[in-house]
């Protein structure tokens, strides 16, 4: 099984390459080569049982796709995308990753013909949804994206089950939850305090709530977010019909509960690091934003995430802390 | 007031033009003059009351958009498209017109600056719905077209939301109902004959129902489609808010019911005109389109279609026939 990342650099392309290099094997089959690519180069996981090249070119220049596709992967996970941010704020840089990128990576595919029909997993986000909002999204809610990154990815969505239903490739859309607990260093963005509360505080920091208690959110670990990945790599799509595009399933939850489950998993001396420093402008993207999804299709197709708050600070605690809070 | 209209060629683009020199005048503001384009060169409407230029051109290509943009026009209404069947045939002369032109369209007005925001009426289609639907098709119900036509589409309206929100123009797009009596030839559209057992039979002519009188669909005249384009050139954009395509409304109705209407204006004589022979190809085709929609939104935002098929039928006589059945 060969298999192209781009968007590789990227946290969650490098954690997809680091389970793929600990399984050497996609739904039972061994993998023989993986290819990384991203507009920087990707780092190449420690002793992966597989050869493993990375490379770094934008991908939505004319003849940018071709390249990543010579050794012809059987399954192709395209996470490549300017973010939310910088997409709302350099319009132009947006559409030319996000929808020309996109674009040039499936008529590169559809160009090679011959048969070659690799499956393609397309990480989309809950961005393609706008308020207001029904209590809990369902499968059939309609998208009316509130940012040019929304668009951008539910034209991506659209361009899937198109491209899927004339057979040039076999795709699969995940609209992937907030990851949280995000490694790494706090953002900027809008929504880095979700994770930034929980991060900083188990590793001995300040962290700033700039929202109320109330604020609910919807949520799935990396862990859970590299395992819709593999997941969609290996399903049948047959059983996902010509909807290709799915929303993950999540936990919604409240900034109480989040609070609460870092109390019971590391006592008050974590919670106390917590700041309450409301920010109205803040507070009001955040209103914007989805709350909680009724993802039934998702679930009944087998994909899974974790169901309370306390097992996605655990992931954490293991998969970036070795098992330690300060 | 200046105007453009790009698929000035097609049949409602004629009338549209048509319907403007009548009135001299569009929400009761003097129209100075009309640009029509199309890929075949368009006819003038006889009379105008404004200067008229007639353009021939292909929009898609680089440069294409910004000529017809010279003169700054208030109003642009985007009718220009590669049909259904022919996206479909021709996956990339589709995405060429409907998608590449559409954006060339919409990145040649954002290029301008300098203030300039015109009304851009951007005609959609009830094709960016697919099976399976619910009994009636309510204002929320989620983008999933089955074809490339309906894909090309539901990405135009994406962008003119995207658009209209970074305030580069003030789009509104409008998903027609099946266009029904099209006057002129018979047709090989599989959706062909909802006009061609009205418009054969009412001239004296034989024409073929290849399908049940219990197929449902949704129609609305060629009339009460340039009324829709009228009304959404001048409507209150802050009325429309964010979500800025809207499902007409149309009328739902029974191949039986169409029939009934037809002996009511035209008596036996007409009726009999029609021979049954069913077609398993188009019946398979039509069991897939959408039969009802609930347009709440357009309705209240004051969108008018027929509500019977006997005036869908009247409209035809009188526009198309001068008033006399064959």
């Amino acid at each position: 099984m060969k298999i192209l990342i781009l968007g590789a650099a990227g946290m969650v392309g490098r954690k997809l390459a680091q389970r793929l290099a600990k399984d050497g094997r996609i739904g039972g089959i061994p993998i023989s080569r993986v290819i990384m690519h991203d507009i920087v180069m990707p780092t190449a996981p420690a002793a992966a049982p597989f050869s493993c090249e990375c490379l770094a070119s934008d991908f939505a220049m004319a003849g940018g796709a071709e390249k990543l596709l010579i050794a012809r992967p059987d399954v192709i996970f395209h996470l490549a995308a300017i973010v939310s941010g910088e997409a709302e704020a350099d319009f132009e840089k947006g559409y030319h990753i996000n929808l020309d990128g996109t674009r040039n990576l499936f008529d590169a595919i559809r160009r090679i013909g011959d048969g070659y029909c690799p499956r393609v997993v397309f990480t989309s986000s809950i961005a393609v949804f706008g308020a207001p909002f029904p209590e809990a999204i369902g499968d059939e809610f309609f998208n009316t994206p509130l940012t040019s990154y929304g668009t951008q990815k539910t034209i991506g969505e659209l361009l899937l089950a198109d491209y899927t239903r004339k057979g040039f490739f076999d795709g699969i859309g995940i609209r992937l939850p907030t990851i949280c607990v995000r490694p790494g260093l706090p953002n900027k963005a809008a929504s880095g305090f979700f994770s930034n509360i929980c991060r900083e505080p188990l590793a001995g920091k300040e962290a700033v709530l700039p929202v109320s208690d109330e604020v609910m959110h919807w949520h799935a670990s990396p862990r859970a977010a590299v395992g819709f990945l593999i997941h969609a790599a290996m399903i049948d799509g047959a059983k996902v019909g010509p909807r290709r595009n799915l929303t993950m399933p999540g936990l919604a939850c409240t900034i109480g509960e989040q609070i609460e489950a870092l109390r019971k998993i590391g006592g008050e001396k974590v919670v106390a690091r917590i700041r309450r420093e409301r920010d109205p402008v803040i507070e009001k993207i955040v209103a914007g934003w989805p709350r909680k999804f009724d993802a039934k299709r998702a679930q009944a197709l087998g994909f899974r995430a974790e169901s309370s708050f306390e097992d996605i600070l655990k992931v954490h605690i293991e998969d970036e802390l070795g098992g330690k809070i300060a």
